[in-house]
């Protein structure tokens, strides 16, 4: 097994977006006189991002990039939680809180002890510039910037995949993909990439306790999909697998 | 004047890919038991690059990665110095030196300090792939790698240039252009980016004395064209200049 190119999902995987969408909600909400559960409102907008990525792939909608997905979600959820009082402006703002999300902990650390001797790329949904500036802003030490931008279409489009070996003059097998979504690497998986599953139990908050948000995943760590090549549950420890393949 | 992305021609403007290609050029020659003036090689193949690209931009040609052209114009300058003992195993390896050219030794450092306050990328015409690979060899600290390879043309064609402010959601008049070259300079100009020229007079080598290769421009630096937003150079320099806008 010899790869190249090491390809991350981000929203999960690399960044915390919960905890930084609710911080960011919590500014703006308060500056607008609102108040309510934050936390679960950033679950309310990122639980309606599957669904919406769905009605792409199936067809019912033409590929936009995930800011205009991002703010049409916020307008359900506006209109569902009673947060009319965000304005125009607002609302801007808030579609860039995904432009600035924290790093976990690891990410930096375990991103920087692998690219001495691989090519590092986010693999998201996100797009070109958003991710780019979310790099720039978590300081991830990419060695450049690949989207499902720029396939026009989403993972897990077995065409997101192939844009890395596509691009890099390479085989599949000689790219290795990491998220913390089983589905995710399900989808690399069959486009011929190598896998690395890394759990992220606090994605959607603890189970229970102040900011527990209740969603079905929360405070879980999902068990491995099958046949995954690595599995462990931080970065830091990626990179010393990887680096002694 | 206000601008959030500085893109980069690459090859002469950051990379002298005139030393660096001769002296890999020398190196699989002396193995393949060749002698020749290594930089008069190098010069030979760089200067059938605008000739080539011009096909593709008049429609005669479809668009091909520039590693692919790169193949197809060794091949001619083979035949036209009496180099047929480069092996095929040779000639890959030698397209390969143009992902691993020297930076200028201002490069870094000028993009280095560039880099606080600006998203930083190359806009070549080679592709995603070479730039990001020339990027890590070369240490060249950019946010993300755009390319000529993601429009399937080349510059100066304005899509080129478009690809910037279309990712970032910017107007063109908010990425800078950097580049050494007047008529890269002019479609950027023409495609609405503000524009900053970098002479790089040793692009071609020098004029006369050791390695003169006695090209048009070799050791020259041209008139900077009309109506650039910036002159200077060398790279620290327009660091300070954009630091200060």
């Amino acid at each position: 097994m010899e790869f190249e190119v090491v390809a991350f999902d981000v929203f999960g995987t690399l960044v915390d977006w919960r905890s930084s969408v609710a911080a960011e909600l919590s500014r703006v909400g308060t500056r607008a006189g609102l108040q309510a559960d934050w936390p679960v409102v950033a679950d309310a907008w990122r639980s309606r991002y599957q669904p919406t990525l769905e009605r792409v792939l199936v067809g019912d909608q033409p590929f936009q990039s995930l800011d205009v997905l991002h703010a049409a979600m916020l307008e359900d959820v506006i209109a569902e939680h009673g947060l009319q009082s965000f304005g125009p402006e607002d609302r801007a703002e808030l579609v860039l809180s995904w432009h600035r999300p924290r790093p976990w902990p690891d990410s930096v650390p375990g991103l920087s002890a692998m690219r001495p001797r691989y090519i590092l790329t986010p693999l998201s949904n996100g797009g070109v510039g958003l991710l780019t500036r979310l790099a720039k802003s978590a300081g991830l030490p990419f060695d450049c910037i690949l989207s499902a931008e720029l396939a026009e279409t989403y993972k897990p489009d077995p065409r997101v995949y192939h844009l890395v070996s596509g691009y890099f003059d390479l085989r599949p097998d000689q790219v290795l993909m990491v998220a913390c979504h089983p589905g995710d690497l399900a989808g690399a998986k069959r486009a011929g990439l190598r896998t690395a599953y890394v759990p992220r139990p606090l994605e959607w908050g603890p189970a229970d306790g102040p900011g527990a948000s209740g969603w079905r995943h929360a405070g879980t760590a999902l068990p491995p999909p099958p046949d995954v090549d690595f599995a462990t549950d931080d970065l830091i420890r990626l990179a010393e697998m990887i680096n002694q393949v």
